[in-house]
């Protein structure tokens, strides 16, 4: 039985965690969220107090910490005798965090893959680059370290494992549709750290096709789709984490993910993409100084967090899977909506923070049950898919699923 | 008889005016070219050595100066025995340039008001903030200082001395046009200094109205005209120069200027500008580093002397005059049309850099002559039109009118 949770981050995402680790506080223990700021640490716990979130009365620390330091990381790790680390700060910070957590033990869980600065949309399988060279090493030592495990990816790597293991004698292709029909009202922003969500787009779309990476520049393949509750969506191809792992660990040959974008967002990013303005490589102004216009750019965008107040609309993501059961094709879509407003209400939060932050603390709670307590590296997709999604049912993500005998609950048959 | 001439400034115009000093460096003496970048200045000398363009065997040197340095612009201009400095570098230079002219009594030419880097488009006439303080002063000393002598606003002065002296009994209206109808080929790019460029539209658009300051916002007021050669083009009130000078020197109560945009230009620009981007306001980013948004734009643009090689086109800038005559309404266009590609042909440079660096040579040679050394601060509406005209149409720029008589030279009565 691993306790006592420290969260890495404290931006939007973090906030969620911590509402919904307190939610659960029986069960998780102490709360200790860490980052280079202290003061948006203790904003949070103010929030989460704010709210009444706490189940028990409630340990809660905040604490400032350059997660890049490994030893720093190690001790904070040990004087908070945290078991868990949900590790939901930049995603710069994933090989140093999980460093700490092999050292000292501590169950390790993120909600992105790891990137470094200086590089974008690296070869695939991006876990390969980083993570998994650590695969051995924790299964040795037995540490458990949960990769992915926000929603997307996360709760779709538990879609897919889902499908595979009840609803198909062999899949096809696994579509993954993240759609966000929600409204900030704000002339342009993203929903998560500006330079994480840049850099996602900026290089080649990776996709698993035909059994093989395939290549494809972004916005250049669209599909249309009429989903639940959101109505008909433009999706276009994009990389994405989940496809990464989700290719080699299931025998599916094609895997795809698409991200819904309205014409707004596509012609702002175009306009900052052609100029050069979303590069991860400095430039130096006439003045000498160098600067990454990127992180620029994420400068003057507003902070997704404070989109959070005036967000309505919903979103709705999940996983489209063809192929054949009982010798018959077959189709499914496993999917979620949540709804922006109701996710302020809960958190003070947005709803992509939202999708975000819930699925690591049911995760967490399953490690602290000893169920997904693994004692290895995994993706979600190698975990007990069902538990995963009873915990998120009840916490405020329930999952539903579309065939063609209607729209219901997932475990409804 | 004033000799000798140094060009403050290594950019496209600067190059221009190098090329056009050497041509009549018979005239004007030795050349001196001085900028923050002394290899800039050298590549200059060398485009300036490699076209021929000296009449005589050239004096020509490159010098690094950084031109806020009033002291060192001093020594440069002693050194140089430089009698007239045409400065061509940035806007923030103007003022300390003047000084040095001032102390020296060197005559002072520049083709744009001063700017100060923290504010932009501020209370009108411009040149109240800071030229025309220094009026007394250069008249007392005796200091020649001819205040926007480039094309616009320059040439399009002299076009409205023109009209008022020999077209019209009374002038209801000037609106000058200034169409660049030419293209580059890239994504996007400014055709002078983006910083430069951008600060000119981020504001409140100024015009003069009714015989008052009337303010507007970019892109608000829109105009259509059918010019000569160019043809049907969509033109904005923009605030401009010469707009400020032209309302105290000239008896008329509407001047506006107006300035041509594709669609292209005003989506990157509306992009750029709500996003915060074109900001001459630091921001700070994540990790820290102080930034003006607008010089990384800058920084991540083409430098627009590098657009002079594919340029293709023609511009058309002109002034639309309306008034009467013998107690009928008249209307006149006075204009030139420049063309990219010949414009590369003779100085390596493109059109805009072109007919913003012929006119402050003609100027230099009137000062030279003696028939523009007024010994005192003036715009150039204040000062004899035909002989600036009668030059410019033998050095490239040749004036155009077209009235119910028709299209024909400006001189052809």
């Amino acid at each position: 039985m691993k306790r006592n949770v420290l969260i890495i981050g404290a931006g939007g995402v973090a906030k969620v965690v911590a509402h919904k680790c307190a939610q659960h506080n029986d069960e998780l223990g102490r709360i200790v969220i860490a980052s280079r700021s202290v003061a948006k640490c203790q904003a949070i716990i103010d929030s989460v107090r704010a709210k009444g979130s706490p189940k028990l009365p409630a340990e809660l620390e905040a604490h400032a910490l350059d997660a890049l330091d490994v030893e720093a990381t190690k001790a904070l790790i040990r004087e908070t005798e945290s078991q868990i680390v949900i590790n939901v700060g930049s995603a710069f910070l994933n090989m140093s965090v999980l460093r700490a957590c092999i050292e000292t033990g501590a169950a390790y869980l993120d909600t992105a893959i790891h990137e470094e600065p200086g590089r974008v949309c690296e070869t695939p399988p991006w876990y390969g680059n980083y993570e998994w060279k650590h695969l051995d090493e924790c299964r040795e030592k037995g540490v458990t370290a949960i990769l992915g495990a926000g929603f997307d990816p996360g709760v779709v790597n538990a879609y897919a494992a889902l499908a595979a293991q009840r609803h198909f004698d062999r899949i096809d292709s696994i579509d993954i549709l993240d759609v966000n029909a929600g409204s900030h009202g704000k002339y342009f922003a993203t929903n998560f750290d500006p330079e994480i969500n840049f850099r996602e787009f900026t290089g080649q779309v990776w996709s698993w096709q035909n059994g093989q990476w395939t290549s494809n520049a972004m916005f250049e393949v669209k599909r249309s789709d009429d989903l639940p509750v959101v109505g008909e969506q433009n999706l276009y191809l994009t990389g994405h984490d989940e496809v990464h792992s989700l290719s080699k660990n299931l025998d599916v040959s094609n895997i795809r993910f698409w991200m819904s974008f309205g014409d707004h967002y596509i012609n702002v990013f175009t306009v900052l993409k052609n100029l050069g303005l979303l590069s991860e490589q400095p430039v130096k102004t006439a003045e000498g100084l160098e600067v990454v216009p990127l992180k620029v750019v994420k400068a003057v965008l507003p902070d997704p967090a404070s989109l959070a107040p005036g967000y309505t609309g919903k979103t709705c993501i999940g996983d489209l899977v063809r192929g054949s059961r009982d010798g018959k094709p077959h189709e499914v879509f496993i999917y979620n909506v949540a709804d922006h407003e109701e996710a302020f209400a809960e958190t003070d939060s947005q709803g992509i923070s939202y999708t975000a932050g819930v699925p690591p603390v049911a995760a967490a709670r399953l490690i602290a049950s000893g169920q997904w307590d693994a004692r290895r590296m995994v993706n979600v997709e190698e975990l007990p898919a069902e538990p995963f999604l009873e915990l998120l049912d009840a916490m405020g993500l329930p999952t539903r699923i579309r065939d063609e005998r209607g729209d219901r609950p997932w475990n409804q048959f």
